[in-house]
């Protein structure tokens, strides 16, 4: 394996534990757990509305507004405007896994390290102060003005380094980020970030593909690396 | 004067010694000091021939390139095409000012600090990893697709971080950047760099605009906000 010059990372889920904090934050406002599956469910499918070119390109924060709107009706809850506004940027302040610092602290001695997430710069700015994820710099989809797994996302982010897909790596817990970069060249990494979707997770618990690193964590990758 | 969310930082000359560091690595190759100034003197000619639409969004690492063809033929310097390539990524690891590291650090602990400056991200990243510079995100020229003092160079950058221009701060030690930063209505923080441009500097010596603070360096700044 050759070594990489930058390391992208997916964010949701490989280095920020969302859902607990997103349930930590609705719980306070006496909104139940499914509450926050229910918010990042909508994800997917808001994200290939933009995606399909059936809306214009339109950043995570307002689309995360949107689907509060509609999450909260369907709980039946009534929040003010205020409190909505308050809650939707709790994406801003997601709580890291506990190997996401340090290992992120190491890998940035070796390596540009950026986020290849779909939030959008803010929100990225925003989780980095909280977290203290030491981000080189940031790049992904407001960068690219697309949202993974589309291929520009990953490949103006290379473009901003002016490095080749092939010198960077994408370090993600969702083989289908992974498969979507190395389908472009990108060299990959995979850890199982297993309860990211809760007790009861049953998808990308496992490499499901021949990746460049499969590690547990990040301070493993760092090892690895 | 109102608390700004982010502090938007000039690069060259006002954060790094440009000058200082490209005479060096000149003169190792045998160049005279006239070199870094006459390169240097490419630099506006050329980012005006993108700003008028004369040429199509061309990212400074290119500029450089072409500009320092053009330098070491009028030096009659002959450099095979990798020196050249080498030579051209000085520009990525320029060394700081003294007060520069320690006051960004320190400004860094109350406000998001952002490069908002004509440098490509490629040239941002690396010259950040040299010099030990830790922004939070790089905005400016790249994300804009803009040159200052052009507006969207400002406007585009605080948009990717979903505040107002008014709150945003411009620190430079060039006049033009912060007129042009005020004329927005971004705040604005002037200090001078006398020796940017060698022993000889006539220019931005002083405040020449109505700036809302004026500091003596970057640790003067830290102290003022």
């Amino acid at each position: 394996m050759a070594t990489p010059k930058a390391l992208f990372f997916d964010v949701f889920g490989t280095c920020v534990d969302w859902r607990s904090t997103v349930v930590r934050e609705g719980a306070a406002l006496g909104l139940p757990e499914a509450f926050a599956d229910d918010w990042r469910g909508r994800y997917q499918p808001q994200l290939e509305t933009v995606r399909s070119g059936e809306r214009p390109w339109t950043v995570l924060d307002v689309l995360h507004r949107e689907a509060l709107d509609e999450v909260l009706a369907a709980h039946g809850a009534d929040l003010a405007a205020e409190q909505r506004d308050t809650l939707n940027l709790v994406w801003h302040r997601l709580d890291p896994w506990p190997d996401t610092v340090p290992g992120l602290t190491r890998l940035k001695e070796r390596f540009v390290i950026a986020p290849v997430s779909n939030g959008n710069i803010a929100l990225l700015v925003d989780m980095a102060k909280h977290a203290g994820l030491p981000w080189d710099v940031i790049l992904g989809a407001e960068i690219a003005r697309a949202y993974k797994p589309q291929p520009e996302a990953y490949l103006r982010s290379a473009e901003a380094l002016r490095i080749a897909p092939g010198e960077a790596m994408m370090v993600a817990a969702h083989n289908g980020d992974l498969v979507a970069a190395a389908g472009l060249g990108l060299m990959t990494a995979f850890m199982p970030r297993p309860h990211e979707h809760g007790p009861g997770q049953t998808s990308d618990l496992r490499a499901e593909g021949a990746y460049d690193v499969v590690a547990t964590d990040l301070i493993d990758l760092a090892n690895a690396l």
